[in-house]
């Protein structure tokens, strides 16, 4: 992308996390076990775990209470790749630069593993952190992570992406698509941080706006990227949006207009946390990278 | 099926309920909603609540505690139906009396619904019964319904049933797949429903006894009329389950030891929640009614 260095070493435990946080591989179906791992690892940028871990080390809080969220989230992320990339969706054979888990297990088996990773998240959710003394925190945390992957955001974000392709869209439209989308999830992995560093109502909205600005922004880089990119940069395949006449910003307002709107996200998004002080440099940080990333 | 009628004042309050639990129609893409709303209305027998229910009255608990796991669990069962019909799935062209949501909605949009409903039901979870004197309450069923849907339980179960067709296997692998796929949740059902009357370890380990025996009845029974049943009788396809050389109790053991082996966990299941005296009685009635159902 890439994500500034000093970030390697939280994307190493959210890689370590993310294992234990599964079932064992003896306590599955040898093809469900690896198509699950296939999938999650080795993973993409692990954009939305960092975002929760930054988040929660900014306001001052326990990385191994936020861990939990930060891997729930990754996994939520990584069944909505599996479903979107379906036949019957955006039909897609190339993810991560390897080839899409439908192509290798099969429809089937990739539909069930979606689901196993959305089970499994929940199950994560309401697990850990562990104790009663967590039981009010788990619960938030559970909230506003189901609220973000509900049929009203993500899912509701990818039926009208299916459904807008080769109608006529404005700017309304294309951003609610995007922030339900996309900008849901990634908002909800910096609020749960924040929750998990038990932070107050300011912070939490502060950190709220962050989230929706560079998860709008991220989108717009991702529909520039396909215009301007290649499945060997990229890692998927390019120029599929054109293809298939999807709703995109560079389609509505060319490719310049589009790099300065994510450039003044960025700008919001990075105003809204800077009364956080010096503890929001690594924020403000990952949130130019997002417009600065070439994958 | 039938179950008693004196259940059907159950049924009705699960059906309203089940509409309150939904987001509103204008929250959600049109599409999203019309499907969400196909699939889940008008619903089958509704055992899965209705076990809740009345495993919470048995118990001596309040029906407005037991109610958002009821339903959860209902919305739960029904996205499994979604994506076990899909074509990459069973292939089935009729549930409940009527279209598969993909030959109405389309894959795509069949697999999103499925998505949307699991999303949903933890979603209520999370947030019902409301309050924080609740919040271990909700823990608990959450734990319980969670594990029944994951990755180790109704999926694996799923994935087992597709792997094992044409497969040769014995009693043991076939009640491993009835278990997980049907049973784990049929059991989180009364388990949710005790929970919720707040009965103790003793109470639950007698109704979790209950419900993996008439879960592994139930399946044992939707075997036998796949063999003995019409479309037009069961309101989904029949004869099926030969044809694609599946995993059963009469291809095992014939018809005759099949109706046995599930009269007899019938019997289990009764004896399990005798010590509950006349409460029980609801219970005992609608064990009976899943061996001697028509659909």
């Amino acid at each position: 992308m890439s994500l500034p260095t000093e970030l390697d070493g939280l994307r190493e435990q959210v890689e370590l996390r993310l294992e234990e946080f599964l079932p064992a591989a003896d306590r599955l179906p040898d093809t469900l076990s690896r198509a699950i791992r296939y999938s999650l690892f080795p993973g993409g940028k692990r954009l939305r775990p960092v975002l929760t871990l930054v988040a929660n080390r900014a306001l001052g809080g326990r990385e191994d209470l936020a861990m939990p969220a930060a891997c729930a989230i990754e996994m939520i992320h990584t069944y909505s790749l599996i479903h979107d990339d379906l036949p019957a969706m955006d039909d897609d054979d190339l993810r991560r630069g390897r080839a899409t888990s439908h192509r290798v297990f099969g429809e089937g088996i990739a539909i069930l593993t979606g689901d196993a990773l959305l089970s499994i998240s929940f199950q994560v959710l309401g697990r850990f952190p562990a104790g009663e003394s967590h039981d009010r925190l788990r619960l938030r945390i559970l909230e506003v992570i189901s609220e973000a992957a509900s049929a009203e955001q993500m899912i509701a974000g990818q039926v009208l992406d299916l459904e807008m392709q080769g109608r006529n869209f404005d700017q309304n439209i294309l951003e609610t698509i995007h922030r339900r989308k996309t900008g849901a999830l990634i908002t909800a992995s910096v609020v749960a941080g924040a929750l998990a560093a038990n932070a107050g109502p300011e912070a939490v909205e502060r950190i709220r706006t962050y989230g929706e600005a560079i998860g709008l922004a991220f989108q717009i880089v991702d529909d520039l990227l396909d215009v301007v990119g290649t499945p060997e940069s990229l890692g998927k395949s390019a120029g599929k949006d054109a293809r298939s006449a999807k709703a995109t910003f560079p389609a509505l307002m060319g490719l310049k207009e589009s790099r300065k709107r994510a450039a003044g996200l960025v700008e919001e998004a990075c105003a809204a946390v800077s009364p956080f002080g010096p503890e929001a440099s690594l924020l403000v940080r990952l949130a130019r990278s997002v417009v600065d990333r070439s994958r």
